[in-house]
């Protein structure tokens, strides 16, 4: 294999993150990657400046292809998919306006940027897929569980190829594929209706008050640097203020509640996430004619969510495949798509 | 009955009302409402600011005293409802420092402004306690059922006393009397976990994509001019616009949904909303004695909501007091309060 140097990019409505993937003769592929929060809905002109950004801080060379998958579309800062799916491909391209750039297709294929622009619907939310594609790559079975910031995806491969029944959000949601749960900005009332306090079960807030990396900061399961989103509160993410936006949730404060009756509530919360994870697990095994065949492979931020869900369910499980190196697995859909698209500018002999 | 004119003040974290009652010898009280969206969070430090303009709003003479309830002082903007509590204390004082200002407390006690600041925590979240009392005072049973824009209070009176058992907001969590649910601002997520689409039930989204505001605005249940809050996309109150907003609660938009979809899907929200309400009224009159004396009365922007709950459950409807007006029923609590005010101005010779 010649020396080649690919970018891959996931682009989502609150977090941008990119993975450059170096390949130099039969080396293990060098892997650096780069996750920045980005909340497009406040200030989507400025998507091109934080690519070139981000691009900066992986490499100081072009790299020679990019590979595109993205989840920003979804934004309410546009009122379709088709506008959110042309603004990232426009962004892309007033940012990188002289590398090649390829978007990965719903049915798998990589197309040309100003191809994609064509047909956008066929590139909405697909960065699940570049995952699942290059796990089928390298492992015949496999349910992929990426348990990210506000997603969960649950995607079976089997015998080799990606099983997966939904291709839309939409469809996904319906099959289970696609669980919108994660480990830091989903909020709190999105999981539990209530929970356990002095004996009785005390109905939750619905405000805006604390998100799950609360309950995981103050659980020790992520460290304050893990909590790359904002803070409901705009405070700082230490265990000591999760603990006040936590309280809020039964409209306390921390005069009202000990640290350890706030902490019992993170515990019970982490519990009932853990459960819809799992029920979405078992959805998508139940239709499957061996599932006991298929070992998890945990993914994304909230891996030790997945683990844990594989753990209880007696799961075998995977490891991330070793070209993605110690860091690949929390940004999967950058890394795989950097790797696909690699394999097929080689493969087909494209020229890049 | 001599000339009076007192303001009733109900601040809340994302509204603010105000109430002028005039009274004159003995006729019926002449009442004027205003109510503005004033995001405590965004710019606390305009709200006495915001206070004038009310009371400009209101009158262009000076009232004889003024009554005070609050919720703002949940905010996350506070550290804890101590901070809060002082916090709209001072802004009134600021803004009227010439105007006698009386804080109701949980007890039920008027408490001049100066001397509830040396106990906040006894004034936090006392707006639903006005209602009450007042209601109290007109009608010997009733089963007060105020659903506001973001929050139900579900308060009995019993014999003429108010037969509430919580005081704080999460006492009244944990016994049912209030619920975080309301007619506007409540995120679908907390009503719903799936929704019915194409013959399936479809997991939602846990994004602030849309608000139960847009469910009633699709429905017919409330006008633009009553969507008092923002728009969780900044875009108009609208059917088109609020149909755009509940397209995305199952990850899809207006290209992928039909109109009549989406009203389906409001219609199955506001279905479970009701169901909520019911459950909470349900849980409050089953430790009552004979509950089926006990007739609703159904008050707030989402009284419309109160009479359904009632009206299923077979239960009577009384009418908002009469003293309140046509208005009053929308902003309980200044009304009520300062009704209280002047009767126990009045009654106990107390000079404002």
């Amino acid at each position: 294999m010649i020396s080649m140097s690919i970018v891959g990019w996931d682009i989502g409505g609150v977090h941008t993150k990119a993975a450059l993937v170096r390949y130099e003769a039969d080396a293990v592929p060098d892997v650096r990657v780069v996750t920045r929060p980005f909340e497009v809905w406040r200030a989507k002109d400025r998507l091109p400046d934080l690519l070139r950004d981000v691009l900066a801080e992986l490499t100081d060379r072009p790299p020679q292809a990019m590979a595109l998958t993205m989840t920003a579309e979804l934004s309410d800062v546009f009122r379709t998919k088709r506008e959110g799916v042309r603004f990232v491909l426009d962004s892309v391209g007033i940012a990188f306006p002289k590398t090649p750039v390829y978007v990965l297709s719903l049915t798998g294929e990589w197309v040309p940027r100003a191809e994609a622009y064509d047909r956008p619907l066929d590139f909405a939310a697909n960065n699940w897929l570049a995952t699942a594609l290059y796990v089928a790559e390298v492992y015949r079975n496999a349910l992929v569980l990426d348990v990210g910031s506000t997603t969960t995806d649950v995607v079976p491969v089997v015998d080799g190829r990606v099983a997966a029944l939904g291709r839309t959000d939409l469809d996904r949601l319906l099959h289970g594929e696609l669980v919108y749960t994660g480990v830091l900005r989903t909020p709190l009332a999105a999981v539990v209706r209530s929970v356990p306090l002095r004996g009785r079960f005390c109905p939750v807030s619905s405000e805006y008050f604390a998100v799950t990396g609360d309950v995981y900061l103050v659980l020790g399961r992520i460290r304050p640097e893990d909590y790359t989103c904002p803070t409901p509160d705009g405070r700082p993410p230490t265990v000591e203020f999760a603990r006040e936006r936590l309280a809020r949730l039964v409209c306390a404060d921390i005069e009202q509640l000990t640290p350890a009756e706030i902490d019992a509530i993170a515990d019970y919360i982490y519990e009932r996430q853990l459960q819809q994870v799992e029920t979405a697990v078992r959805k998508v095994r139940s239709r499957l004619g061996e599932p006991a065949d298929l070992p998890v492979l945990p993914l994304g931020t909230g891996a030790f969510l997945a683990v844990e869900v594989a753990r209880r369910m007696g799961l075998r499980l995977l490891e991330p495949p070793m070209a993605w190196g110690s860091a690949g697995g929390r940004v999967a859909p950058c890394v795989a798509a950097a790797s696909l698209l690699t394999n097929w500018l080689m493969a087909d002999g494209h020229e890049p």
